[in-house]
């Protein structure tokens, strides 16, 4: 998102009461959510721990975010495999019928 | 994977050169390779722009993972929906073929 490369709109956002101009591919709406999301997260950081530093927080922030993505994509690739193993099993059943028939 | 009140290893690890001790509910190993996806793309956001701040990079950083999160989301929901579509269809032909029988 924050690649100067990257094609797309730029939209200002407050994260930690600092000011971010963000180029994303998304829309204006998916980054004020994804901001947003951030900002709520480092908010709930300091409170729960005694860190003042706001690199640390931020730090501390980007890894419990990545922690979400690594556990979403082991949950994802579940789904998938039982997708797959679910439509095999159905395909199977259903090609057994026909050629009963 | 930061709040003093999870249960879980303590591990050190070292994110943009300062060591960080998480305690968090996976594995040392999963907690390894979260810090290492950090500390990597946090890398990854200095090179690719001028910034210096160590706290603005490190909320780059979990603004970018933090859209890597929410696109994921989509995805598996997505997944999920055709998922539970598909199982739907091939449930409805197997129904209707053993009703023909």
């Amino acid at each position: 998102m924050s690649d100067p490369k990257t094609q797309g709109q730029i939209v200002t956002v407050t994260i930690f009461g600092q000011e971010y101009s963000i180029r994303g591919k998304g829309d204006e709406e998916h980054i004020r959510q994804v901001a947003a999301y951030v900002d709520e997260r480092m908010n709930l950081i300091q409170d729960q721990t005694s860190i003042t530093s706001p690199a640390r927080l931020a730090i501390l922030t980007a890894l419990n975010i990545a922690d979400e993505l690594y556990t979403l994509r082991r949950e994802k690739d579940r789904i998938f495999n039982e997708f797959e193993e679910k439509t095999r099993e159905l395909s199977d059943a259903l090609n057994q019928g026909m050629s009963e028939v």
